[in-house]
C-alpha cells in the first residue's frame, strides 16, 4: 500500500477531529518511509499533512511530496495554525510531550488517543505481509542454523552469539530481541536470558528467536530434545502441541480474539497444567504490538480480520525441569490463516535426528 | 556504588516530595540491577522502597533485599498506600502512564519531574566508570578491526556487518547504534547510514561507530583517508583536531558545559566554517544522555563535574565532498579529563600506513 493511502486511512476513522498529531518514529515511518529519530507529522482532514523536522532531516525529508515540510526547531512557534481539536496518542507521547503541545497551541483541544496508528497498523498490507515472510524465512533459517550448532558442551551464550552473527551475516538488520535459548530447567522460564549454562545430554532446548529486517520482525519458538528427555516432558511437548491446534483450528476471520486464546487455554488447563502468559500478540514493525492475544484484556472482543498478523504461542512450564512452548507467527487470510513460520513442529532429538 | 547508595540518592534532593515513582526500565536497572521490561518503583523518603512487578519477574525480583517486593496485575489498585505528594518522570511518563497514576491515587500530588534519575545518573560512580572503560576499550579495538576491513571495492554496509560480527565475537551485548560508516561524500551527512557505496581511492572515510557490553556504551569516530584526499578536506581535518583541542582545555570541573561547545564552535565559526550539531552529550547506560553538551540548552550551564562521561565530536561538513568528524568519550576526573577512547587522532592514510 502506497504511504499516501495509509496517509488517509490515518485520519478517516476520527470522525470528531480536525487532525491528529504523530511523533513515534515507528509510526513516522509507517506513515512516510522516512527513518527519523525525531519528528512530528500533523495528518488534517482537509488538507496535506504537514511534517516538522529539525535541519538533520531537511534534506530527506524534502525527497518525497506525501507530506509537506517544515523545518522547526521544537523551540519556536509553529510556523503554521492548529485546528481546535487534536487526537494524539497518549500511549506514545510523553508527560512532557504533551505539555509542549499545551504550550504550543493553548487553545486546541488535545485528546488522548490509545494508539490510532498502532491500530492501523494491526492490519497488514500485501506489501507488509511479503516483508513478514521474508523475515520469517530468514527467521526460520536461524532455528535450523541453531539445530546445527546443538553439541555437547556449548553455552547458550554461544548459541546466541552465533546465531546472531549467522543472521548478520545473510543480510539481517539486527535480532528482534535477544535470542532466547534456554537448556534443560531453563526453559521453564518464558523470558530467560541466554547463559553460560552448558548443553549436556538428555537436555530439552527452547529456542525462542526473532529478527529484523527491512524494518519488520520475526518471532519463532521450537522446542527440541538432546538425547531422551522424562516422559513427564514429552507429555507436556504434546499437550502443547494439541493446544496450539486447538488456537489454530478457530484461527480465521470473525472469531474473537478472546476465543482464540481460550481455545488453548482451556486445553491446558483441563489438561491439570496452568497458562501462564498471553497465547500471542501481533507483529510488524515491532515484534510484540497490538492485537494482545488474551483473555480478558482490551483486544479480547476484537474479531480476528485478513491482514492480522499474530503469533500462536502456548506453553507449559514445570519449575525446575524445563518448559515446552512452541509458536508460528502467522497471518489472517480471507478464509483461514497461514503460517508464516514454514517449520515443522514435531519434536526433534537432535542427537539421533539431525 | 552499591545500588542501596544510588536509592538513597535518588530522594535525597526532592526535598518537597515524599516519594517519587519510576518506571523507565533503565532508570530500573540502575537502581536495582534488575533486568525488568515491566516494573514500577516507589522509591520513600521515610521508608524501604517498593517494587512492583508481576508474576514473570515475582522471582527474579525476590532474590535482593534492597527494595520490598510486591506482586502486582496492573490493573487492581495498589496494596498499599501512597503519600500526598509524589514526583514522577516526566520525560519517561506516557502520558496514558500519567493517568493510570492519577487513577490509582487520584487526591496524591503528582508532580512532573525532568528526569530525576538521568540527573541522578549524570555523574558516574568508580563502578561505571571502570565498565565504561571497558566498552570504550572493545568500542576501539572495532575501529581498529575497520581499518583492516578497508580496501578498495568494499562496502559501508559490509564494513558495517564484519564490525558488527567482530564485537559479537569479542563479548559485545550488541551495537550501541547502527554503525555509520560513511565513504567520501557519504561523510557529509553527519546521521547517514551505511550504504551499498563501494570504496575507492581517494576516498575520506568517517567512521562513527559504538558498542554495548554490561548494559554501558561506546561511543567515538575517526576520520582516515584511503589514498590522498583533497587539500580542502586535509585542511578541514586539521581545523577539527584543533577545535578539540580547544575544547579539551576547558574539560575540568567547575567550566560550564555552555563554555566548552562555545570554544570549539567559535574556533570553527571563526575559521569560516559552520558547526551544525552539538559539541557532545552525556554517555552511559544509554549513549545519549545527559548532560547534552551544546550553548543556548538547558545544560549548558552546568558545571562539569567529576565523574561526568560525555562526547566531545566537533565537525565540519562540506555537502557534496565530505566532512570531518573526530569524537572521544571522556570522563571528568578531579583535575581535568580523561579519555576513555585510546586511540589516536592524527589523519591516517590506511592505504599507505598500515
Amino acid at each position: 500500500m502506497p504511504n499516501s493511502k495509509r496517509l488517509e486511512q490515518a485520519i478517516v476513522h476520527l470522525d470528531e477531529l480536525e487532525a491528529i498529531v504523530v511523533d513515534d518514529p515507528i509510526d513516522l515511518y509507517y506513515l512516510t518511509s522516512l527513518q527519523l529519530s525525531l519528528g512530528r507529522l500533523f495528518i488534517f482532514k482537509d488538507r496535506k499533512p504537514v511534517l516538522c523536522v529539525d535541519g538533520r532531516y531537511a534534506e530527506a525529508a524534502a525527497q518525497q511530496n506525501l507530506v509537506d515540510v517544515q523545518i522547526w526547531d521544537w523551540k519556536s512557534p509553529l510556523p503554521f495554525a492548529l485546528p481546535k481539536r487534536i487526537g494524539f496518542d497518549s500511549l506514545k507521547t510523553t508527560y512532557a510531550q504533551f505539555e509542549q503541545l499545551m504550550h504550543l497551541a493553548p487553545t486546541t483541544d488535545w485528546v488522548a488517543l490509545q494508539g490510532p496508528i498502532l491500530q492501523q497498523r494491526m492490519i497488514k498490507d500485501e506489501g507488509e505481509i511479503a516483508l513478514l515472510k521474508e523475515v520469517a524465512r530468514l527467521g526460520t533459517q536461524g532455528y535450523q542454523y541453531v539445530l546445527t550448532l546443538l553439541k555437547e558442551g556449548i553455552t547458550e551464550q554461544e548459541v546466541a552469539c552465533e546465531l546472531e552473527i549467522f543472521w548478520k551475516r545473510h543480510g539481517a538488520e539486527g535480532v528482534a530481541f535477544s535470542p532466547i535459548i534456554a537448556f534443560g530447567e531453563h526453559s521453564a522460564f518464558p523470558h530467560h536470558r541466554a547463559s553460560s549454562r552448558k548443553l549436556r545430554q538428555g537436555d530439552i532446548v527452547l529456542i525462542d528467536i526473532g529478527v529484523s529486517l527491512h524494518h519488520y520482525q520475526s518471532d519463532m519458538t521450537r522446542v527440541c530434545f538432546f538425547g531422551s528427555v522424562s516422559q513427564q516432558l514429552q507429555h507436556i511437548y504434546k499437550l502443547v502441541l494439541h493446544a496450539a491446534d486447538k488456537a489454530y483450528e478457530l484461527c480465521r476471520p470473525g472469531v474473537l480474539i478472546g476465543e482464540v486464546d481460550a481455545a488453548a487455554r482451556n486445553f491446558i488447563e483441563s489438561s491439570g497444567y496452568h497458562f501462564i502468559h498471553g497465547l500471542g500478540h501481533g507483529v510488524g514493525l515491532e515484534v510484540h504490538e497490538k492485537p494482545r492475544v488474551r483473555i480478558s484484556t482490551a483486544d479480547a472482543d476484537l474479531p480476528l480480520k485478513p491482514g492480522m498478523v499474530l503469533t500462536i504461542e502456548p506453553g507449559i512450564y514445570l519449575p525446575n525441569e524445563g518448559g515446552v512452548r512452541l509458536e508460528d507467527t502467522i497471518v489472517i487470510t480471507h478464509n483461514g490463516y497461514e503460517s508464516l513460520t514454514q517449520c515443522s513442529m514435531q519434536p526433534v532429538d537432535v542427537l539421533t535426528q539431525l
